[in-house]
C-alpha cells in the first residue's frame, strides 16, 4: 500500500532532482503554487479556477504519521485510509477491545475515540523564501560553514513565521536546494476516531495483494478534528460524489508524496542500488521475520505488533520493486543518456559555461557518494537509530537532546528542535500511547544483535552500548529498568532540562547520553560532508536543466502538498486486460477462489448483509494519476472538485515510480466513492454519518 | 526441530574440536566403535554387551537428507519423523494429494508410494584409516600438495573398500584431521511411505512452537524399505516398548548428529560470530520472507513451497539461538579459559614442547581466521552455490562436473565425484521429483539479486552471470529456456560426457560452464588455504588435549552414527518446574488456549476420535542427552535396547549446544512411544501396523 512514508529506510537527504527533458505520460507531482496550467489547458481543456485550486489545498490534511487526508464535512469529518489510520487504531486498542479486528463506529460524539498521539496539518500559505536561504551561504565558505549559515536562515524564518501567525512554518528544500519555500500549516491535535471497518475488509487480501490489482478493500477511516473541544469548521471540505468516476475521466489527486529518487544522477542512483536499499531491507527482512515469529506465539503478542508488522511488509514490497529497478541496466543506462542530453542542450544553446559547471557538478555528485558509500553505515545504524530499535530508547533520545538543545540559541540547534517545532515534538514526546515491555525487549535485542554483527565486537561504540554483555541481557536490563514508559517522568526530565538530565541514572537515559556524542559527530559529518555539497551540486544540476528545458519541471517529493493529474484507465498484463475497476461481487468471487482462507475472509457483517449489497457496485478502481508512498488517504477529486475517490495503493507496476515515471501498466489504486457510501449504507447502517457527509 | 541438517548455512569446513577439560553433565556425542564404557559403568552401573551395541548400530538408519531413524520390524518398516520424511511428502504430492496436510495411511503393500529420492543407509562396520591417510602428508609439503595427497589417498581408501565390498564407503574426518574412519554404509533406495499423521498433529502449534517446550507432536512418519522388489528383512530392528520410559530413566540416543562447534578456538567462534552467522543469517531471513509471501498468493503457491518454507524457518530460530550464544561474552571468555587451561595442563605434566607446539597451532587458526574472513563470502556465493538458488541451476552443474571430473583418474577428482560416491549422485540426479518453474523463478532471481547486491554490478562474475541483465529478467531467462527439467535431458547429457556438455546450448548448463572456473578456484584456494592448514593445525591442537586429558573425548558431530546417554528429567523455568512429560490432555488445552487458530489446530479426525483416547497417555517428553540437529528421528531406547521414543527437537536452551553442552534447562524432546501407539490404535486404527510394530 501507498502507505504513511516509509520510515524504516533512512530517508538519508532529503532527495530532490529534475525532470529532464519532457514528461513521460501523465506524470508530474506539481507544487500547488506552480500548477501546470499549460498542460491542464493545452492536454484536457481544463482551467482551474484560483478558487478551485484553494479549495482543494485546503481540504487537504496531512498526517504527521506519514499519510495523507481531506476534510469531507463541514464539521471536521477527516476521510483517509484504514491503513494510514492504523496506528491510532492499534494505541486506541486494548486485549480486550481489538479495533483493528473489530472496527469501530462512533454513533454519538461522546463514543468518539480521541487519538493518542496524532497530529493534522492544514496546508494554507506558500511564500518562496530561497532568496533568503540563498544570501545566508556566502562565496568561500566552506560546507560546514555554509551548512550552518543555512540552517540558521531557515530556523530564523521559521521562527519569526511562527511568532507572527501562530501556525506551524517549515521551511521546505525543493529541487534538492535550488529552491526554498515556507509553508505554513495550521495544526490540529485534537482528532477524534469515528468510523474504522473490520481490517478484514479494509485490507482484504493482506499482504499477499499488497501491491497488486485487481483489488477489494475498503481502505477508509473517518476521523472528526476538534478545537477547544468542539468540531472545527474546516477552512473547505471535499462533497462525496456519489456516482464517482468512470473510465476516461479525467482525475486529480491532491497528497503529500514521500519521497522520489527519479533524477538522482546515476552515481546516486548506484548507491541507493548498492548500499541504501540493500541495508534497508536487511532490516525489513529480519525485522519482518522476528515480528512476525513473536506475533504467531498468541493472539495478544499479533494485536500488539499487528500494525508495525504490516509497516514492515509494505516496506520490503515496495522497496524490492523499486530495488528491482534500479538493477536492471536498461534504466540506469537511460538515465545516463537523459543527463548527457542535459549537457548538450546547454552546448546547443551556446551555454558552454553552464554546461562545463553542470558536468562538474555532477562529478562532484559522484565523488559525495564515494564518502557517502563509507559513512552511511554508521550514520545510519547510530544517527538514524536503527541499532536502537526501541520505543523507549527514542523517547530517552528526545529528551536528552531537547534539554541540551534549548541551551543554545534557536538558530543553532539541530534542525527539529527549533522553537517553531517545539510544540509537534512535545505532542510526540508526551503520547500516552501503550509501550509493551515484551516487544521492547525483542527489537531493541534485535538491533543490538544487529550492532554487534555491522561493527564487529571490538568497535568502541559496541563496547560502550553493550557493556560486555549479551545483546539480549543487555536489552532486559535497559527496558525492564527505564522509567521513560511512565509519562509523568518524561514531563519530568523535559521540565528539569540539562540538570534533570545530568542526574537521572535511568538506564534508557544514560545510554542515550552515552550514545550522542558519536551520533552527533556521524551526523555533523553527514551534513557537511554529504548533505551539503549534495544540495550546492544539485542546485547547478537543477539551474543547468531549467536553462536547459525550461521552468516547467516539478521538484522531487518531499512529504508536502502535491497535485497530481490523470486519467482512470485500465491496462493490459500478459495480453489480459485487466478492468478499470473491480466490483463487491467480485470480492466475494475473490474470497470463494482462497477457500475463505485468512487474509482473505470477508468479514461475518458482509456476509450477514450481502444480499442489500448492490453488487456491481463499483469497489476499487484504476488510475494513472502519479504517486507515491506518503500519498495514501488523497482525495481524488474530479473537475468539479468534488470527491470521487481516495487513494489507497499503487499496482506492482507502479513500484519503480520512486525512480521513473511510466503509464504503460502502472497505475495508483483508489477507493471508488460509490463503494464507500454504498458499504456505509448497507453493510454498517451509518445513516448519520452518511447524512453528514451527503449534506448540500 | 532438531531437523535434517540444515543445508542452507554453509558448513563451511567439517569442523571438530575436543572436549577440554571434563565433560559437562550429560555431555558426549560418542562413536560407537568408542563408546563410553568407563563412563557408563561409573556412573549408571550398566556394562552394553557387545551384541546391545551392534544391534542398536545396525537397527539406525541415516536419511541422505539429513535426518536420523530406526528400523523398527522385521520387514523393514523404518520410523522416522514427520519433518525428515516432509521433503518426500512434499514430492510426492499433486494439487489434487497434498499429503502433508492430508496425511497417508498405506492399508496394504500396493499403497505404499515409493519415494523419488530417498537414499537410506545403515552403518555396518568402521575401520580406523587414520594411519594410511595421515602418512600419505609428507613432511615438507605445501598446504595445496597436502591436501591433494590427502584427498588422494581418502579417495582410494573409499574406491577399494567400494570394489570390495559393494559397500558405500567414507572416509570420516574425525577431531578436524587427528583421526580418519573408514565408514561401511549399506545403501537402500528403494523407500516407500507407509503412513504419516496430518502436519496439524506431526507439527502442532507450527513454528511458533518450533524449539519451544512443553509441546504436543506426533512428529512420525513410517516408510519401508525394499530390495529387489520384496520388503527388506534389516540386520537388526529396534522392538518398541508400549510403556515407554518415565521420569529418571537411563536412556540412549542413536542417531546422525550433523555438527557442532563446540571446541573451536576462540578466534574460529568469532568468525562464525562475525561473519559465517550474519550472513547465513540475512539468507535465510530474506528466503524466509520471500517464499512466505510467494506462499500466501495461493493454495496451490503454499503446498509447493511449505517443506523448503519450514526449512527457513527452523534454521532461522536454531541460528538465532546459536548466534545469541557466540554474542554471550561469558561465553566466549570461558571457551578461552578453557583453551588456556590445556597449556597450563601440559606444563604442568612436563610437555614443554607440545605446550608450546599447541599455542603456535592456535595462533595458526587465528591467522587462519583471518584470511576466511576474506575470502569466505565468494565461496559461499560460488562455490556453496548461494547466488544460484534453483534446482536447476545445481543440476546443470552436478552434470557439468560430473563429465568433467569423469575424465580425471578417481583419485584426482573433486571428493564428491569419487566412483564410490557415484551411485548415490546418480540417484540425486535423476530424481524425478517435480519442479515448478515459478518456485524456480523467483529463487534464483532473488539469489541473482543478492549476487548484484554482495558483490556490487561492475564485478566480473556478476557481469558474466547476468549478461547485462536484470535478475528478474535474467532468471525467467534461465527457467524457461532450460531443460534440466527433464530427466531424459539429465540422462542424456550423462551419458554423452563432455562432448554432450560442450555441445549444450541449454541456458543453464551454460551458465554453470561459465560460473564454473570461477567457483572451483575458489573453492581450490579455500581448501588449500583455509581447509588444509586448519586440518594441521587442529590435529596438534587434538594431539595436545588427549595429552592433556586423556583419550575419553569424543570429535565433533559430523553427520555420522553416535550414541548419546542421558536422564529423561524435566526442568525448571523461571521458578516454574516444566514437567518430563506432556499428555494428550495437554493438547486439547493448548488447541483452546488458541482459539483453535492455525497452527494451533488439531486435526478432525483428533476430534472425532477424541473420546477414544486415553488422555492421560504421556505425548513428548524430555531428557537431557545430548544432540544437534540431525538427530532428529533418532530412537530413544532404554537400558534393554528397546526403543521408547523418537527425538524430534531440543528446547530453546538446547540451541546452544552447538558450541557448548548443558543440561541445566537445556533439553532434547521427543515423542514418547505409548503415544505413537495409542495414536495408531485409537485416532488411526492403523491395526496391521500395530501389529508389525508389536510382533515378537
Amino acid at each position: 500500500m501507498r502507505k504513511r512514508m516509509i520510515m524504516t529506510g533512512a530517508v538519508a537527504v532529503s532527495m530532490v532532482a529534475l525532470v529532464c527533458g519532457g514528461l513521460q505520460g501523465e506524470e508530474g507531482l506539481w507544487l500547488f503554487n506552480r500548477p501546470p496550467r499549460e498542460l491542464l489547458r493545452q492536454r484536457y481543456g481544463f482551467e482551474p479556477e484560483p478558487a478551485w485550486l484553494e479549495r482543494l489545498q485546503q481540504a487537504c490534511v496531512r498526517f504527521n504519521t506519514g499519510g495523507s487526508g481531506s476534510f469531507v464535512s463541514p464539521n471536521g469529518l477527516v476521510m483517509t485510509n484504514h491503513h494510514v489510520g492504523s496506528d491510532q487504531l492499534q494505541k486506541l486498542s486494548t486485549p480486550e477491545r481489538d479495533l483493528l479486528a473489530q472496527g469501530y463506529h462512533a454513533r454519538k460524539p461522546e463514543e468518539e475515540l480521541r487519538c493518542p498521539d496524532l497530529e493534522l496539518n492544514v496546508l494554507m500559505r506558500i511564500e518562496d523564501v530561497t532568496e533568503r536561504v540563498q544570501s545566508a551561504v556566502k562565496r568561500g565558505m566552506s560546507p560546514a560553514e555554509a551548512n550552518a549559515a543555512r540552517r540558521k536562515a531557515i530556523l530564523e524564518i521559521e521562527q519569526e513565521a511562527h511568532k507572527r501567525t501562530g501556525l506551524r512554518c517549515d521551511v521546505v528544500t525543493l529541487y534538492h536546494g535550488a529552491e526554498y519555500h515556507l509553508y505554513y500549516y495550521k495544526r490540529y491535535t485534537d482528532v477524534r476516531l469515528v468510523f474504522a471497518p473490520e481490517k478484514e475488509i479494509a485490507f482484504f487480501g493482506g499482504d499477499p495483494d499488497n501491491f497488486e490489482y485487481p483489488r477489494y478493500c475498503l481502505d477508509i477511516c473517518l476521523f472528526r478534528v476538534y478545537e477547544n473541544g468542539q468540531p472545527v469548521k474546516p477552512p473547505h471540505y471535499l462533497r462525496i460524489d456519489r456516482e464517482g468516476c468512470r473510465e476516461g475521466d479525467l482525475v486529480f489527486v491532491a497528497g503529500h508524496p514521500g519521497r522520489t529518487d527519479r533524477l538522482n544522477t546515476v552515481p546516486h542512483l548506484q548507491f541507493l542500488r548498492d548500499v541504501q536499499f540493500p541495508l534497508s531491507l536487511q532490516v525489513i527482512f529480519r525485522r519482518e521475520v522476528i515480528l512476525r515469529a513473536f506475533s504467531e506465539r498468541s493472539l495478544e503478542n499479533a494485536r500488539r505488533v499487528e500494525d508495525e508488522l504490516f509497516s514492515y511488509q509494505n516496506s520490503r514490497k515496495a522497496r524490492l520493486g523499486i530495488l528491482a529497478g534500479l538493477q536492471d541496466p536498461a534504466i540506469l543506462s537511460a538515465k545516463g543518456r537523459q543527463e548527457d542530453d542535459v549537457a548538450a542542450q546547454l552546448r546547443k544553446l551556446g551555454k558552454h559555461d553552464q554546461a562545463e559547471q553542470y558536468e562538474q557538478a555532477r562529478q562532484r555528485i559522484a565523488e559525495i557518494m564515494r564518502r557517502q558509500r563509507q559513512l552511511y553505515r554508521e550514520y545510519y545504524l547510530l544517527e538514524r537509530g536503527v541499532a536502537f530499535n526501541s520505543e523507549l530508547f527514542h523517547i530517552a533520545r528526545t529528551l536528552v537532546r531537547l534539554a541540551e538543545e534549548r541551551q543554545k540559541p534557536n538558530a543553532e540547534r539541530l534542525r527539529e528542535y527549533g522553537e517553531a517545532g517545539i510544540p509537534s515534538l512535545l505532542q510526540q514526546l508526551f503520547s500516552p500511547a501503550p509501550i509493551y515491555d515484551d516487544v521492547e525487549r525483542l527489537k531493541l535485542a534485535d538491533s543490538l544483535s544487529m550492532l554487534l554483527e555491522w561493527l564487529g565486537a571490538d568497535h568502541e561504540i559496541v563496547k560502550l552500548v553493550l557493556q560486555n554483555q549479551a545483546p539480549q541481557r543487555r536489552a532486559e536490563q535497559l527496558v525492564s529498568g527505564t522509567k521513560c514508559k511512565e509519562v509523568a517522568y518524561r514531563k519530568q526530565l523535559e521540565a528539569g532540562g540539562v540538570k534533570a538530565i545530568a542526574a537521572s541514572e535511568d538506564p534508557m537515559i544514560q545510554l542515550a547520553k552515552a550514545v550522542d556524542p558519536y551520533a552527533r559527530a556521524v551526523r555533523k559529518r553527514y551534513e557537511e560532508e554529504i548533505e551539503e555539497p549534495l544540495r550546492q551540486a544539485y542546485a547547478v544540476i537543477a539551474q543547468a536543466r531549467f536553462a536547459a528545458y525550461g521552468t516547467n519541471i516539478y521538484p522531487d517529493a518531499t512529504f508536502t502538498l502535491r497535485l497530481s493529474v490523470g486519467t482512470v484507465r485500465g491496462y493490459t498484463e500478459n495480453g489480459k486486460a485487466i478492468p478499470w475497476c473491480t466490483t463487491f461481487r467480485g470480492a466475494f468471487a475473490h474470497e470463494e477462489a482462497h477457500q475463505k482462507r485468512e487474509p482473505f475472509r470477508l468479514p461475518l457483517r458482509w456476509h450477514q448483509r450481502r444480499e442489500h449489497l448492490r453488487m456491481d457496485t463499483p469497489f476499487n478502481f484504476v488510475c494513472t494519476n502519479d504517486i507515491i508512498g506518503g500519498n495514501s488517504g488523497s482525495p481524488v477529486v474530479n473537475r468539479r472538485g468534488d470527491f470521487v475517490g481516495i487513494i489507497f495503493d499503487g499496482n506492482i507496476h507502479s513500484l519503480i515510480w520512486d525512480i521513473a515515471y511510466t503509464d504503460e501498466q502502472a497505475r495508483a489504486i483508489a477507493v471508488h466513492s460509490a463503494a464507500i457510501i454504498e458499504a456505509l449504507e448497507k453493510v454498517y447502517q451509518a445513516h448519520e454519518l452518511l447524512s453528514e457527509l451527503q449534506a448540500k
